[in-house]
């Protein structure tokens, strides 16, 4: 029977105090989750908890507002676990008080249909968000309960999650329903992981065994409404994945965010309940998204039509949807399908989203975001300070709030460092509490030292990522450089019995590499990205100043990289000589024959995450090459 | 004072019999006429002229449909003008019946508001088509009179003119307002041309120089109908060119065939009152268009959203709008600015738009249109049988059967050809008419022999137009070498006294030729065209079984050109080794760090204009180049 090999590492347990993640973490604590704060309540978000709102009032409370608020919970729980803050946890104390007292008599729990539709529940599953919304209360409720020990929220997500096993479920008598937009199959898992009532985890099993089944739910559903199933709007059930069993899904289809979430779920069920077939579900889908329809940076779902996936290398960079939410989701699913097992494929998509896709998503200053993540912009695309759809805005607060979890894992036999984050964790490995130390500059230097600290001496082994990037590295155990070690799967292990002191030096070489996409992917033909370590780059206009599309990357470029400390709170640069195609002999024709002109040009390029930070303009990640 | 130095050659002095044009036409008169007959027939189009109308009938007649049979009648005219029929003439005669009677007493003529939505009059000139469907009406009249010499039509024509100007003009009492569809003012000027009478050409003109005056009169209108003004659904009076006054605009601006009929007309008011500063807008215009806002194929407008421009050099190629009425009005626009100037670059757009863009409009059997033509597509842009929006389809009839008027023009001094189409033709030149007879093979061959007819010998100039895309010619007239002669603004001109039996050959050199786009085109950078003579190619995927994005054509390819006979009614074939970029050593990464593998690949081109008529697939124009 599968289960998943490792266990994440637990947020308590691991302190990040790097340059890079430690003073993102601190802003995402000190300006965002206060900023989102003040949003939600300026939105009428909070005050829609009141139950307050009659017809002809405004704001209308919206069918997804509930769960910013959830994610928001979350997002600050987290930040609690790690940075206890009275005042912080009398916020959110607020709220749970008013959500407590928005739950209704039955356990029922939805702002928006208890005063804006009531007695419309459940009818329609397939556009509205009820049970999306539950899942995130669910979520919310069990990072409360973790971060503060409180049952509050618990308590009341444990009510409403018993009210929904009432309804929903294959029994006669109950809904054969499930969530257009999934959500509430992985957060029940971790609702069963928290309570141990096994009856959570069975939903979440029933709500993705009957996604797709015929007959189709959402048809009966909209047939009940009195609707036409056929004039569904989206045009295709492919929208919620709810197009065919999740077993016999293949591709990555739809509305991005939403299939990401129901992976992360389909994997959490095929671990609980030791489901192979499902988990090979899981590895058909992860094989077509990232082998074929995954951005460069980590981001996914092309296109804006359905917030989501399209064809298979169909990866436009201008009219890239690539919702931050949905690269927030990669880094779920990747991390779940990690624990399944410790191979660097699920690491490296796991960093490159969470690094450059994910990361992109807010800004330096912590207060304005992207919904979208293109890769090529005309000047016309910037960070907003607001969404009239906000889901984005929590979603990075909550992964970075949370980020220690993917940082580490232990099994019984090893301890597992998958991304290098400076800090420190206490593992629990063979037996004991085994304390690690990792020093390093990453992602702007591949050097990382770990100190290991076993209570007592023992025997185990640690794991070392060695990203697919890295095609050269070096390891040293106590100053001995240890060269007969082989990564496999993209971890090096190193077996021994460790005892307190000792060290380990990792040198993850990290040149500046022009990456290629595959050439089915039209839109990157004949061009190159600069990637260097887990960073993709792009040239941003405020430090190129001629046409960007007009720069050419020969293939044999030497371009350097250069720290510096007072650009974009601290980035390599990385620079130097390439060309520009010059346009002076043109005159006013638009169209000739002439050989092309180039003129040497010095380009600056800046990590993707740090882009519209300054003066907004053209940016490019996708550059012109030679051949 | 400014004037037009050259009038075109009259339709019915023309023939064509060339081995290009000449089953163009003939598929244009027995194929696309009447089906576009039989089209306008069944979808209510004719029906909706005898007024029947009630409202719950279906359907519903559409406030520009007046115009569908108008365009039908002229092309059909135009028909007749050079192929007597008379069951064709009886079937116009027919529509002219139907229209006669649907006249209101007063003059008025559109179906629409007179069944639909009567009493609504002039009361949304930006919106509705009143006053662009009134255009086609005395358009239609006035071939219809030069073909047949009935006044029928033509009286309805000028009953309906007359009564517009008791509307409008500057007069107190007067509607001071101009058509959001631009049409009339050109149509105008060709009903004072044909009738003497003064006042069309004046309303013409009050129509072009009212447009854009402040208070904006579509303000007035709409605060009128009880609408914001402001809430403009387009966006911007840029949209219908009414942003500025005319003499103020510089940029080809919104709706692309809106833009091509307000510059026709501009052209035509600016020659007609020997209008400087008219004419100067137009070259503004002009320059602005095709050095800045045209695609290779003469294609224009880019936008699906305005149905229009952007802003300079934006071009993309999968999206791009380029509607085929855009480039049927390019070719109008150009035409009329070469008869003020015999000027090779009128004439070379003219051509490009012809032979390229405009031409593409219509299947090869004649019965399926494209209303975009893009010049990248995925495989999923095709040929349609019909448009719910019909403007194409005659636009496209009425350009190809009246074809003979663009290929010569005529002044006191000289004959002068712009095109090289096989056929003959009657001019009228120093006092007399003069004869020529033109065979070529033309757009295959560069050879063109024109045999001159005076009736008596004569002193005058004949002016054959070199093409830009020629760089090397030779002429011999009667046999004899004539080396020194060199063109001038694009024309070469040879003046002796000519006498029956003189004879020209002229060799135009039509290699094939890899062109390129100003590099501010950020979508062809990198890319080259093929092109030879006026004929731009395209690569479909029926002729090249690889992805089309992934062949390189290095810029020293030498490509071979074959006439193929029985290929899309003949066509010569551009063809020969390139490259295509292989992706065999790529198992199932979709980014990584190596060279990129070519094979060598043989390339199939055909001309743009004769793509998407076999089976469907993708096509390119523009095509990756090397360095």
């Amino acid at each position: 029977m599968i289960k998943k090999e490792l266990t994440p590492a637990q947020l308590g347990n691991v302190t990040i105090d790097d340059s890079f993640w430690a003073p993102r973490i601190e802003i995402n604590r000190e300006r965002t989750i206060p900023y989102e704060y003040k949003m939600f309540k300026a939105t009428g978000r909070m005050d829609s908890l009141k139950l307050g709102w009659e017809p002809g009032k405004e704001p209308v409370p919206h069918f997804f507002w509930d769960s910013d608020i959830y994610k928001w919970i979350e997002a600050a729980s987290y930040s609690l676990t790690t940075h206890p803050d009275s005042q912080l946890d009398s916020l959110i104390d607020g709220l749970v008080g008013l959500i407590t007292k928005a739950q209704q008599p039955d356990g029922y729990l939805n702002t928006y249909y208890t005063v804006v539709e009531p007695g419309k529940r459940w009818t329609n599953l397939r556009d509205r968000h009820e049970l999306y919304c539950a899942g995130h209360l669910l979520e919310a409720a069990v990072a409360h309960f973790q971060a503060t020990g409180k049952r509050t929220l618990l308590d009341v997500a444990c009510c409403y999650a018993d009210y929904i096993d009432t309804l929903f479920g294959s029994k006669p008598g109950k809904k054969p329903g499930y969530p257009g937009h999934e959500e509430i199959e992985l957060a029940l898992i971790k609702l069963y992981q928290v309570t141990g009532e096994r009856r959570y985890a069975t939903l979440s099993k029933f709500f993705v065994d009957e996604r797709g089944q015929q007959p189709h739910y959402y048809d009966r559903e909209a047939t009940e409404r009195g609707e036409d199933p056929t004039k569904f709007w989206a045009g295709t059930y492919e929208y919620n994945q709810s197009h065919k069993p999740v077993r016999e899904q293949n591709e990555a289809v739809g509305h991005a965010v939403r299939a990401m979430y129901l992976y992360s779920g389909m994997a959490d069920v095929a671990a609980e309940f030791g489901d192979e077939q499902l988990r090979t579900a899981c590895d058909r889908l992860w094989n077509n998204l990232t082998s074929k329809r995954m951005y460069i940076t980590g981001g996914i779902g092309p296109s804006r039509y359905n917030e989501g996936f399209t064809e298979d290398y169909d990866l436009p960079n201008e009219t890239a949807y690539a919702e931050t939410c949905a690269a927030v989701g990669l880094v779920f699913w990747a991390h779940r399908m990690l624990q399944f097992e410790c191979d660097g494929h699920y690491a490296d998509v796991m960093e490159r989203a969470l690094y450059n896709g994910a990361l992109s998503g807010v800004s330096l200053d912590g207060e304005k975001f992207f919904y979208g993540n293109p890769l090529t912009s005309l000047g016309n695309h910037h960070r907003q300070e607001w969404f009239e759809c906000a889901c984005c805005p929590p979603n990075i607060a909550r992964l970075i709030a949370s980020l220690g979890k993917y940082v580490y894992s232990q099994s019984e036999t090893d301890a597992i460092v998958h991304l290098y984050v400076g800090g420190s964790a206490s593992l629990h490995v063979a037996g004991q509490t085994v304390g690690l130390r990792m020093d390093t500059r990453y992602p702007w230097d591949g050097k990382v030292i770990i100190a290991v600290e076993p209570g007592t001496p023992a025997s185990f082994g640690l794991k070392l990522r060695i990203p697919a990037w890295c095609r050269e590295f070096s390891l040293r155990v106590n100053g001995m450089e240890a060269k007969s070690l082989q990564p496999k799967h993209g971890y090096l292990r190193i077996e021994r019995e460790w005892k307190a002191g000792d060290c380990i030096e990792l040198s993850l070489s990290m040149p500046i590499e022009l990456v290629r996409a595959h050439p089915e992917v039209r839109e990157d033909i004949g061009c190159v990205a600069i990637q260097r370590g887990p960073l993709v780059y792009c040239l941003e206009q405020v430090d190129n100043k001629v046409p960007l599309h007009r720069i050419v990357l020969p293939e044999d470029t030497k371009l350097k990289a250069r720290f510096e400390q007072d650009l974009l709170d601290g980035v390599v640069v990385i620079h130097d000589d390439a060309f520009v195609v010059d346009d002076s002999d043109w005159d006013a024709q638009l169209y000739r024959v002439a050989k092309e002109q180039r003129k040497c040009f010095k380009i600056s390029a800046i990590p993707y995450y740090a882009w519209d930070n300054r003066e907004s303009g053209k940016m490019r990640v996708w550059t012109r090459t030679d051949t």
